[in-house]
């Protein structure tokens, strides 16, 4: 069985369909991507992602990275499709073409995101962080560091990691003891231990760029004192190329449940004495500049682990399909009934229909994030890029929590229909597991992103932006009142929009009584509530779009269309009502967690 | 931090304080066993797994097992253990003392097995094979071959495993096409594959007695011409002790995801032609033997999968209460706010909160239907002895699937408390998950027992084990209301059991209706919904047995009492409400699954 990836059908239903991206090129700032384009853009992106990277998912896994001598070896396999990326100019796909990005609206890169962590998270994670660091340097380096840096990032001639972990200071990272002390000639020299650097060290490219998150001497404690360097591997000369080593020295590489094909070091700053590093933005205001990255980090995130599902998916769809094994339940009581494929067992059918639910709608919810941000850039008026921009600053959290948590299910149930296979890793499924477990812990836990939407998210500018998002999603309930057979599950997502609405009401006055602990043990209850009832609203937002195209369609669309509307009726009659329970249950016992003693917890 | 296993407190808890079990001892077939006998043998298997198990677990992952020039290797560290099971007559602890056994009560040894496998479950098949391969000679072999197999078996001189399995042949057993062709001295030639065969070879033990599913010539198709036939690695000799080799061979092991200490082997029976095996039990009445074993091997994985999430669960109550990270909430606007263990963090104290919820509540499910065997055993007439035994049967597919599922969840969030460490091998969470994801796959996946409960013990009997078990149910909630503090909780049960038995009522009249295939595909959220309820029940028992007591306890007994209310005011309030949602939408729409069309999943 061939292996493969995201459903193009469904991606280009969600761009042009229901978010119909292609407009965007009525806009200046994206006038080359018409519909022609975008759909020329999603093709080659397929085709690099089927072709050379989906063939390093399992060697990536199986040959993992090892350090020698002070010398780490990632997989053989990867530089191929790392220098494929480079030349086709994948790295910087919506940034700014001065500095070698591409001008792509961000939509877009979330569809080909979708297609490249899908076929091999661990080795986007080189190109993904490379750009990350470069994002660091748009936005906040100096015109000197932009010319240095960013091309040579966004070209992927240099690579990029992200420094902030330390043994002490994880979620805490106000804990941190790397410092930096001012030299005369205005750099810095930097020392201390970062642990967890994903893509730390690598021959992949002729130098890596560390931001790295230091405390200047004498800066407050805590946050606070907190600034932001770039830390070359090698110093680099007055000509711009690479010079002499720059002490940055990896230490150690973890061994890993997951993504084996990344490099997670261990890196020492300074342990002779001989780390420089530069400032980049101001003094002390380090946490703010990672802040503004994390909210991009965090959707890119919520991305990776959704990428892990899509091909769980995917597989999962081929194999039941193909795969013989018992009778159909109506003819079991025959003579000499032909055995089936299990797509036609009842249980295997609810977890397909279990798994494309959560699959199409979160596919809906991340290009549609994706596309705020493209909304706001286009913006005709401030209030409207204001409005975008505030539904991007909720949707973050959710996006990052509840795909990263869903997509672990989906892929746990993407072993189950492979049955004993699916544990075997001669097949693929039980790899996506192991990989997809990192999203729901780094660039902030899962719990950590609770904590965001209802400590910040949710009250942000006096809660507008969260009756911004029940406002789009009656949009959707109107939309579907009028259309025949939606009636009911217009209904439901109206009573689950009404109950989220009290819900949030309640956890906001609850996180500003007293009762304040209570509140945020209930946070992650409350994100999961909030993402179901995105997530029926995008369902349902599907069966408004496909619905009225049944009867006219070609052939080949027609289970499509009716799929949506089916896979609607799934989600809302049969996932929503136990969310209604839940969003109860934070309502009638808020005080049931924070009461239980420390000590009735055996250890 | 000095790693560990079950919570020796809640064991008690369960085993003298819930089911009194020390009672057992007035019956004569368990006259030994009184409290002091009890508490002995707990600590004594307490011991061995803690000092002995336990530190092979992470040698046994990561050394795996291998096959090289036709010999398998497993850990070697693994053979001091088995050495120390055989020798303290651990394997057959339930069985006949005159073939080895230690004749216990059933429910010790769930109880024992919890702390076995929990140390290390990879290493714990060697034993349990080997007494399920003793257990097939016991129920189903001649005087002759008891004599001959069963004291090897089960005091370890040999082992055993249980071959089904083959490549077409998995759910669908009955599509297996090993032959057996019978010879002239009344023994049976057998060629055929078997796959995935646990424990399929090694040289822990002198010889290996395999169990094989195998179709005599001329035997009807399907699972009415299935026999069951002894053979062993080395033929036997005159003297009983083993010969020359028999022609079965190890043809591979597989690469998995986990259970890496355990050998799962491809054998190849008869490859040469020289493969001899004994028919056990009579001719084409293969399956049926193999469904009797499977009820006691069922619940045997359900307490698999336990073992796991009671270990994460200890591992993570030890790492949260030890491990300082960010400050209370309470406090983060102080000056200089101190940094906190992270069990002060809500989230985290949500999360470990659950997982208490589902260990405790799955020890107490577990070891309840451990004690049903033992119950049965001892009733005083035979209506009693059938009532246990029905409960047994229906609540076996319940067990295997709810707890292995739960479990999974319980060891996903083992990682989450461990935050990027969960994610590393240096700590002891991944390999829990890795290992715990097997549980829902053999011994019958979890759809497969969703469709044992709904199709076979829903309506066995005229469904009156069903009705018996809510039966049991009640008789909690009535205790629960005279008790000051429990008579909400006591209405929220009966109002879940009631619900339930709706359901129940509505599926067993939708599986006998033309809607059968839509009953079907809620087969396991029934089967999930039944789960819930039953850890209602006996959360709410536990607060029962607690609430009393908490006034005149001692000291250190206080907040563990009270922990028990707790808990199962959390379950109660916080997790049944979704249920109940899960049970409105089972009634609400049969048909939302089986409609969707095939054409519709992408592939």
């Amino acid at each position: 069985m061939a292996q493969s990836i995201a459903d193009r059908r469904d991606q280009d239903f969600v761009l042009h369909e229901m978010l119909s991206v292609a407009d965007l090129a009525k806009h200046e700032d994206f006038q080359d991507f018409n519909k022609k384009t975008v759909d020329m853009v999603i093709t080659e992106a397929r085709n690099l992602a089927i072709k050379e990277v989906l063939p390093t998912q399992k060697e990536g896994d199986e040959h993992g990275c090892t350090l020698n001598n002070g010398k780490v070896t990632i997989p053989e396999c990867f530089r191929k499709p790392f220098k494929l990326f480079c030349e086709g100019e994948w790295i910087a796909m919506c940034d700014d073409p001065e500095y070698g990005g591409q001008g792509m609206p961000k939509v877009l890169s979330i569809a080909a995101g979708e297609m490249f962590t899908g076929a091999n998270c661990a080795f986007m994670m080189y190109p993904g962080l490379t750009h990350g660091a470069g994002k660091i340097v748009e936005e906040f380096g100096s015109e000197a560091q932009k010319k240095k840096y960013l091309k040579n990032l966004y070209t992927g001639k240099w690579a990029g990691t992200m420094c902030l972990t330390e043994p002490e200071a994880g979620s805490d990272v106000g804990a941190l003891t790397t410092t930096a002390k001012k030299n005369d000639d205005g750099t810095y020299s930097i020392a201390g231990n970062k642990i967890f650097i994903s893509g730390g060290d690598h021959d992949l490219t002729e130098n890596i760029i560390h931001p790295v998150l230091a405390r200047i001497e004498g800066a407050p404690a805590g946050t606070k004192g907190i600034s932001l360097f770039l830390v070359p591997k090698f110093k680099i000369n007055d000509d711009g190329t690479p010079g002499e080593s720059n002490d940055v020295v990896c230490t150690g590489l973890e061994e890993k449940m997951g993504i084996h094909g990344n490099a997670t070091a261990a890196l020492a700053f300074g342990s002779k004495g001989n780390c420089i590093g530069e400032l980049i933005g101001e003094e002390n205001k380090g946490m703010r500049a990672m802040f503004i990255m994390m909210n991009e980090a965090r959707l890119g995130v919520g991305m990776q682990g959704f990428g892990f599902a899509t091909t769980s998916y995917i597989n999962s769809v081929n194999y039941a399909k193909e795969r013989v094994q018992g009778v159909n339940l109506m003819n079991m009581f025959d003579a000499d009934p032909k055995p089936v494929a299990i797509i036609n067992h009842p249980d295997v059918k609810r977890q397909l229909l279990s798994m494309k639910a959560n699959v199409d709608g979160m596919r809906t919810l991340l290009y549609y994030t994706g596309f705020l941000f493209d909304k706001a850039k286009t913006a005709a008026t401030p209030e409207e890029k204001e409005k975008w921009e505030g539904l991007i600053e909720l949707l973050t959290p959710v996006v990052k929590s509840y795909c990263t948590d869903r997509s672990f299910e989906v892929c746990a149930q993407g072993i189950q229909i492979y049955g004993g296979y699916g544990f075997i890793k001669e097949y693929p499924q039980e790899q996506l597991l192991r990989d997809c477990k990192i999203t729901s812990i780094y660039e902030g836990t899962n719990g950590i992103q609770a904590m965001d939407l209802l400590g910040r998210k949710l009250g942000l500018k006096k809660g507008k932006p969260f009756m911004d998002l029940l406002g789009e999603m009656n949009k959707t309930v109107a939309a579907a009142k009028e259309i025949e057979g939606l009636e009911a599950m217009a209904d439901i997502l109206q009573n689950a929009i009404n109950k989220l609405g009290e819900v949030a009401m309640y956890m906001g006055a609850t996180a500003m009584s007293a009762n304040v602990l209570h509140a945020f043990a209930s946070a992650l209850p409350f994100l999961d509530a909030t993402g179901d009832v995105c997530m029926a609203w995008v369902e349902l937002w599907r069966a408004v779009v496909a619905a009225p195209k049944i009867a006219k369609a070609k052939k080949k669309d027609v289970a499509f269309y009716q799929g949506q509307v089916k896979t609607a009726e799934y989600f809302l009659s049969f996932i929503i009502p136990a969310t209604l329970g839940k969003m109860e249950a934070i309502k009638s016992n808020i005080t049931a967690i924070m009461d239980m003693p420390d000590d009735a917890f055996a250890g």
